[in-house]
C-alpha cells in the first residue's frame, strides 16, 4: 500500500476563464476558493482541501498538471527519491507559487504528462462542519459532486507508465485492456486508494488529458447531470450508461475548452489482494460503454 | 373522458416463436399464461388479465393489432357506432378466436393499423393475490416491468389519425410535434388515462409499428434492464436516457424479430384539462433524446 | 368512471399565518400565488391551476374543505343533483369567494368534512411552459413535490361514506381494510383517476383530517424530502417506508399547526376493472407501515 | 495507513445451525462455501475470498470473533510484535483450523472481544470472473450484498479500544461521539480503509457483538432489502433511514439467533487526512438515525 492520499488536483488550462469559472461553478457546482491574474482555484463541497481544480488561462485546453496528495514530508522525500531513480527528471515547485499550497515535487512522467506531489495544503473545510454535521449542505448548485475522483490520460507506452505508478508510486493495477493476443497493454486502470480507479492510461497519443471524473451519489444523480447539461446547453458526449471496466455509472461532457468531464458513481471497492480484471481488445466496447457495446469515435479523438 | 380503460394487448408478429418466447420470458421477463399451435400469450407480472402480449409466428415481424379495453358492452357498443360513422370498416372477433378472450371489435385506422375494442377477457391476477398482498412477487426474472405500457406507430396523416383518437374514441393529445411553421403534424401523443401517453404516432410510412413500451418502476430499473439486455447478449438501440416529451425515462432494443421494445417509468400525470405540450421539429432530437439532443437513424427506419 | 379530474386542492386551517407560509415554501418548496388577509395560495411546481393549498388563519388546525376539480359545467350540475338526491346539504360557494376560483359547490361529507365540486379556476401554468419543455424548472426549493396527491380523512361511518363516493361521484376502491370477521370496514381508499388512491377514509372520529400526501419522483426524493426534514429541525413522524396498502413510498411529518403532511411516490396504477384489494385489520400493521408492521400510537391519534 | 487490507471475516455463533443457514442464504443471500460439523462458510457474491461469514453452531448468540485480512506475513508479524507489546495476549491459530485458511494471530483485545490477524485464504473468486466480467451474477437472491461492510461492537473503555486500533493497528478515527462536556468517548468510528469505518465500539458491556453491516449498491437496494425482509417474515429493528454519522442508508434486522444485521450504503471515502468527526451526546439521537433524530431502546440493549 502506497502513502499517496489520493488525486488532490488537476490544473487545468482553459481558454477564457470567465466562461470557464462561470461553466465549473454552474453547471458543475464547484465552489470558488481563490483567483490569481490567470488562475481560478475551486473545490468540491465535500472536499476539505483549499481545491481540487485550478483554472488556468492559457492558448490552449488540456491538463497543466495532475497532483497526488502524499501523507508527509517524509513519504513525499522517499517517493522524490525513488522518482529519480526510475529516471524521471524532477523539480521543486516552492511554497506559494500557487495559492494555498505549500511544496510540491514535479516531475515528466513516460507519457510526457506532468505529475506533482505534494503534502502540504490550507484546509478549509466544508459547510457541513465537523461538529453534528448535516449529511449535505443548503445551496448546492449545478452537478454538485462530492469530489475529484480520477483522470483518465492518453499516452503510447502503457506498460512503462503502469510499472511507474505500481513499483514506484505504490498504486495497484485492478483492471487492463489488452490485445486479443496478450501482447500489447492499450488500456490501464490504477488505484492507489480502495476505488476501483484513481488513474488511469488509455493508448493514444502522449501527454494528452482524456478526462477528470467527477464524483455523485448515484445513478439518480448521474441523471441530474445528464438533465442539467441539456438544461445549460452542454453537449453530453456519452449519455447516461455504466462502464463494463469499474462497472461505474457515467455521464461524458466536455467543458467550454474542450477538456472532457464526467459525472461518475458506483463501482466496486478495491483491496491489495484485488485480483486484476482483464479485458480483451475485442470486448474494449463492452468494456468501456457496456450497454453499448462499441466505443464512439469522438471518444478516442477528443483529447486536449 | 373516454370509457377505455387502457391499452389492453398488443398482438406482435415474431419469426421464430420458440426464440421469442425464450426472449420475452427471460429477457423482458414476461409469463406464459396460454399457448396454441402459432400463438404464445403473455402477461407481466402486475397485470390481472390473461395476457397483454400476444405473440404470433408469422413471416414477417411487426404489430397484428393492438387492442383497448373497454369498460363494458355498452360503451363498446357506442363506440363501434361512432368509428363506423367516422367511414372505418369494422368486424367482429368471436369469442373463443383467441385464446381466454371474449368478443371484439376490429377495424382499421385511418393509418392502416388494425385495432380492436374489446370488454372481456379472463382475469387470472396476480401472484401477490388481493388479500394482505406482498408489494412484489417472488421469482421476478429479467427487466420485469410491471405491464404493458404504451405503443407508438408511424403513419402519414397524422391530423387525422389525432382527430380520430381524440374525436372518436376519447383520447386527449398531451403532446404534439409539429413543423417549425407550425403547419403540419409530425408527432402526436395521445392518452386515453392519467397517464403521460397510452398511444402515439410519429410520422412514417403507414401500418408501421415503432415500438411497445413496458413499464418499469423507476431509474434504476432501467439500468437493470439495460444491464440485462448486455449480459443477454441483446443490443440496445438506444442506451438509459430521458425523454423530452413526457419526461419518461428509456431504454430501446429489439426483440429477435427486430419489434422494437422500450423498458420505460416516470414521466408525469396528464388530466383532462392537460394543456398540449408542442415541440417544434427543430427541437425534435431534445423531444425525443433529451440528453443526447439529435435522432439517431435507427429510430426513424428501424420499423416493422 | 367519472367526470371528476383530481383532488385539486385542500384548504387547510393553520395558527400562525407567516410561518406557515415560511413552512410551506421552504420546506415543502410550494410556490405562493396569491395573498389575502387571511389566505394564502400556493401550488406545487408542477400544478398548472392557480393553486392546490390555501392556507387559513383560523385557531384550530385542521382542513377547511377539500375540493375536486370537475371537467365541465354540466358535469357540475349533473353531480350537484346527485348529491341533493344522496340527501347531503349543498351550497354555492360564489366566483370570487377565493381567489382565482370560479363557482363551486359546498356540502358536507356523511363523516361531516367538507368538500367541493368545481370546473373554473385560473390556469397560470408551470414555469416549464408548454413550448419545448425541459423536465424540471430551475431553482427548486425543499421538497419540491410534483403535486398535491392525495387526502386521508377520518370517520366513523366508513360504509356510508365509500358508497358516497362511488355511487354518487365515481370513484372506485382499490383497498379496504376490514375487521377480521368481515363485517366493518376500517379502511377506505378510493381512486377517482388512474392513481391508487386520491382519497382515502380510516376508522376514527369524524370530521378529522389525517393528512395531505404530496408526489415526489421516487425513493431518493423520498430520502431527500426525510433530510430535508432533519435539516429544517422539523420532527418526522414516520421516516422512509413502503406502505403495503398502495405499495407507495412514504414519510410523514406535521406542518407548524401539526396537519400531517406526506411525501409520497411510487405505487400502481389502478383502472376500472382493478380488483379490489382487501386487508385484514390483522394485517393492518403491514398494511400501512409494510416494513415495521405495526401501527404507531401517534398515527392514529394526531389527527386536525 | 496501515497494511491491513479489510474486515475479512466475522465468525458469528449461532443456536440452528440449518435454521441460520438458510436465513444467510435466502434472506441475506450469501453462498455457502464450505461446511463442517459446526460450522458453515458462507461469502458475498461480490468477494473474492473464500469465506466473510462463519456460522459457528453454539449455545448463545454473538461474536467468536472478527479478523481483519493483512497484506502479508512480514505485516502480520510486524503487527503481532505491536500487539504484544500493547499487552495483548496472542495466540496462534494454526493453518487449517478452520476450513480454506493459513495462520492466524488471535488475541483479545481491552474490551474483550476476540480478534483474529490474518493473511492467508483460499480464493474462490466471484461468479461474473476477472476476464471480461459482468457487472453482476444470474442468479441472486435475497438481499445480496457485496460484501461484509464493517463490524459495530460495544465495550467500556472506549478510549484504549480506540489507542489500541490507531496506534497499534493503524486505524484512523473518522468519527467519534463525546459527552457534552468532552470528556468521555461513548463511540469510536474507525477506518482502516477508505471507508467511513470498517469497526465501532460504542459504550456498552464489554465484549458484546453489535451488528454485522452488509454493504448493498444503494437507496433503492435498502429498500428492497427491507420488502425482502417482511416477505420473509423478518422484523426490521429499524426501518430504512440514513445515519448521521457516516451519512450511510440503512435498515437493521436480526438473524434467527438475534445477532444484528444491517444493510447499509453510501457514506462518504475518507483519507489519512480526513478530519474526524464530532458528535456530542446531546445529538447522538441525530448521529444515529438522522431522521428519527432520537435512539430507540432495542439498539443499545439488543446485544448478542
Amino acid at each position: 500500500m502506497s502513502e499517496i492520499l489520493r488525486l488532490g488536483r488537476l490544473e487545468l488550462r482553459v481558454l477564457d476563464l470567465e466562461e470557464s469559472v462561470k461553466y465549473y461553478t454552474n453547471v458543475i457546482g464547484l465552489e470558488v476558493t481563490g483567483r490569481e491574474e490567470n488562475r481560478v482555484y475551486l473545490k468540491a463541497w465535500d472536499e476539505y482541501d483549499h481545491h481540487s481544480i485550478i483554472l488556468q488561462k492559457s492558448d490552449t485546453a488540456g491538463m497543466d498538471h495532475m497532483a497526488f496528495k502524499v501523507k508527509d514530508i517524509y513519504e513525499l522525500e522517499k517517493l522524490e527519491y525513488k522518482i529519480e531513480q526510475f529516471g524521471c527528471k524532477l523539480s521543486r515547485i516552492s511554497k506559494g507559487a500557487r495559492l494555498a499550497e505549500g511544496e510540491a515535487v514535479r516531475f515528466q512522467l513516460p507519457t510526457g504528462h506532468h505529475m506533482e506531489l505534494y503534502t502540504e495544503i490550507e484546509q478549509v473545510g466544508t459547510k457541513t462542519g465537523n461538529l453534528n454535521p448535516d449529511p449535505w449542505p443548503d445551496g448546492l448548485k449545478g452537478i454538485a459532486p462530492h469530489r475529484l475522483d480520477h483522470a483518465l490520460l492518453t499516452g503510447d507506452d502503457l506498460k512503462t507508465a503502469t510499472r511507474f505508478f505500481t513499483e514506484v508510486l505504490g498504486f495497484r493495477q485492478t483492471e487492463k485492456i489488452v490485445t486479443v493476443d496478450g501482447e500489447d497493454l492499450v488500456g490501464s486502470f490504477m488505484s492507489v486508494t480502495n476505488k476501483g480507479h484513481d488513474l488511469a492510461f488509455v493508448k493514444g497519443p502522449d501527454a494528452k488529458f482524456h478526462h477528470a471524473g467527477f464524483y455523485v451519489d448515484n445513478w439518480y444523480e448521474v441523471l441530474k447531470a445528464a438533465d442539467i447539461l441539456t438544461k445549460n446547453n452542454v453537449q453530453a458526449e456519452v449519455t447516461p450508461t455504466r462502464h463494463g471496466i469499474t462497472r461505474g455509472l457515467t455521464v461524458y461532457f466536455f467543458d467550454p475548452s474542450g477538456n472532457r468531464n464526467e459525472a461518475y458513481t458506483s463501482g466496486y471497492m478495491s483491496y491489495a489482494d484485488f485480483p486484476t480484471i482483464t479485458w480483451t481488445e475485442d470486448k474494449i466496447g463492452t468494456g468501456i460503454f457496456y450497454h453499448r457495446r462499441e466505443l464512439i469515435e469522438s471518444f478516442s479523438k477528443a483529447l486536449t
